[in-house]
């Protein structure tokens, strides 16, 4: 009998969170148009519904009296506590820190901006941010006390040991749980959801910037590989010979040959003037044979690269952003195009190839998402759970276990 | 509350898995000696087990009275129930069926073997297994009315339609849940449970046979993939010209390379007289000076392709396999190296690389472990459940859904 307990747990997990997104959809509904629009009988749906109730999840909102037709007692009808919690994302980039906050029904209820200069350090950007959040909670759209969670972005992985600093000044500062991670990982989650919120379980995701990163969605969760740098495409060899040499220490990388500045410096040896992105754009304006060249070689040499990462992943969605890309058509063109090639063997493969959606916003909205869109996300982090120094809570033993970039705090985790 | 609650929930469902894990692991323990292994409190173990014995998962067995040194009532033991069911994994090879048949325990009861010729077609492979199994349950080692599920892998991916046929035999014949699935998938995650059943979480497996497979454990799950092609990496492109044709219509895929024949040819084109593996092995065993080029040069062009991989994943542990690797040390050591090399940048990174443990019963062991290993595994597959024709339950609606290669049937899966 165990294990098919355990599998029919394991569908009632799988359609309670179908019921929570129907509901996040559509807002109110009665059991029966839930039952209707998830597939489930009125049997099940009661159970969930109940369970929910109990839990404080959603709420009876009112009761379909006036729209209703038929004869027979009214139903009521359920929506998710917009009440239950707010969730924070934050993305701190190289000049700016971006934050959104949404509340338990995923609605995004604020975000804003505040830049430091890029040689500011980790205590300067945190006041910035610290300062932003100040703000948006004196419009009175953010409550602290309403806080559950907070996801940070952080750029690259360089020297991770700020990264714990990072999370413990949330975690103290907020009394809620935070989780810390590459902000080009959280971009590719809000990515993939942002245009097929139901259906797209399974994206790559690279971003041409100063660097080049990327993020992966497998099985709709968040990849983050045993020691958390899975997705890093930037230092995968494409050549060999006469490339210049990576910062990483290796030579023929794709970040020397793919990043915004060594695609600029490519398009200048072919004769263009580019020193910025606003210039590469005008010379893709005039179609300048040089540019068109590089760009097309770029897409080819991506293009390659994530083939065969879709060869290893099979995802539905291939997604590729940056500043560079926006301006960049023939770029995403000949990447889909040699993408397509590489899996031209077995069609049922061919995965979408697309220019990103999301822009600078993406990273601080994939945050959001990665705390509460899809529970089992969470599961892929570390299980590294602490009480904020001078929290509500005391430490509760059964969690205290150390972890690199997590911290959980506040009983309401817990309780 | 709705978040807070949902993670609490997620922490009992790991938390669940680990007692059931330890349980696997030591056999009968008391409850206080769950609680020290997995590091759980004694109230949350006692929540947990009190659940796993009304679910009939677990039993008491014994009590701790003979070997109890102190005072105090005696604790009772809880074990596995190893009645609770059976579970058979089934590889169907070019030229043999293999089956494993294990209890709810994990603890393998019964294996076999049957032989058909290469040039068999389905049914005559079906037959062989189902006889296969009748032999197994004669000895009365296998019982069919306590078989809840079945897995069932298959050689590579040609044509699926027979994957419906396969499933529905299965069902139809075991009144049980069926899943099938490429048998190199199963494979790998029988590599991935086999030497670390607690810590493998990140694995690539890649088999060099007839054709060349790969298999994903990405957080402790198969990969399947968007349209179930994950882990093609025989057909990553490698070489762009002067190489062979690939049977998939390109050219310079790893499998006109890597493969055990393309291996075989290019070390007679350095003039090694080697037409089988066996032949191979002797030419090794003298260092033939053609054969150790070929070898590391195929190490060489493997390991990049499965550097890249690992940059993209980011895996704990890269496995290499088949009898070609496995008479080939020369090729594993250089598939290290160059692995090696790959990450070099990032030493956090590195992965353990080395050949299969497992030889030709990883398939059928795979499949068993797709069954019930973790149950999140049985997440990424699709959701199609049906009760078998003639079975025992009739169709319950809401489970109802069309899906090209799980049938899931019986009334256990749903009691």
């Amino acid at each position: 009998m165990s294990t098919t307990s355990g599998a029919h747990t394991l569908v009632r997990r799988s359609h309670e969170e179908r019921v929570l997104r129907i509901l996040q959809r559509f807002g109110a509904l009665s059991r029966g148009e839930i039952a209707r629009r998830v597939g489930l009988s009125r049997t099940t749906v009661s159970e969930i519904t109940t369970d929910l109730l109990g839990r404080g999840a959603i709420t009876v909102v009112d009761t379909d009296a006036n729209e209703r037709a038929g004869s027979g007692r009214p139903a009521e009808r359920l929506a998710i506590d917009p009440g239950s919690g707010q969730y924070m994302g934050v993305d701190f980039g190289h000049r700016r820190v971006n934050v959104a906050v949404a509340d338990a029904a995923h609605e995004i209820i604020a975000t804003g901006t505040a830049r430091y200069p890029e040689s500011a350090q980790w205590p300067e950007r945190l006041s910035a941010a610290f300062a932003l959040v100040e703000r948006l909670q004196v419009d009175r759209r953010v409550h602290y006390g309403a806080l559950q969670a907070v996801g940070v972005g952080v750029p690259g992985w360089g020297d991770r040991s700020w990264a714990d600093g990072v999370a413990e000044s949330f975690a103290d500062r907020f009394h809620a749980s935070v989780i810390v991670d590459n902000n080009v990982r959280f971009a590719g989650l809000a990515e993939a959801l942002h245009s097929h919120p139901d259906t797209v379980n399974n994206l790559i995701y690279l971003r041409l910037s100063d660097g080049v990163g990327g993020s992966l969605v497998v099985d709709g969760r968040l990849v983050r590989g045993a020691t958390s740098f899975a997705g890093e495409l930037g230092h995968v060899t494409v050549a060999e010979a006469g490339t210049a040499a990576c910062r990483c220490g290796k030579r023929g990388c794709v970040e020397t040959f793919a990043s915004a500045p060594a695609i600029l410096a490519r398009c200048r040896a072919e004769g263009a003037q580019v020193q910025t992105i606003d210039e590469l754009r005008t010379a893709v304006a005039i179609a300048h044979p040089g540019v068109e060249r590089v760009l097309r070689d770029t897409g080819a040499v991506i293009g390659r690269v994530l083939g065969a990462a879709a060869m290893t992943l099979n995802p539905s969605e291939v997604v590729v952003s940056g500043e560079i890309v926006d301006v960049s058509p023939a770029l995403v063109q000949q990447v889909a195009a040699t993408i397509t090639y590489e899996l031209s063997w077995q069609p049922e493969m061919a995965p979408v190839v697309r220019a990103a959606v999301l822009r600078d916003e993406g990273g601080a909205l994939g945050a959001v998402a990665a705390l509460f869109h899809e529970s089992p996300l969470l599961k892929s982090y570390p299980e590294a759970v602490r009480a904020p120094s001078g929290g509500r809570t005391s430490t509760t033993k059964e969690h205290n276990m150390a972890g690199p970039v997590v911290r959980v705090g506040g009983a309401r985790c817990r309780s």
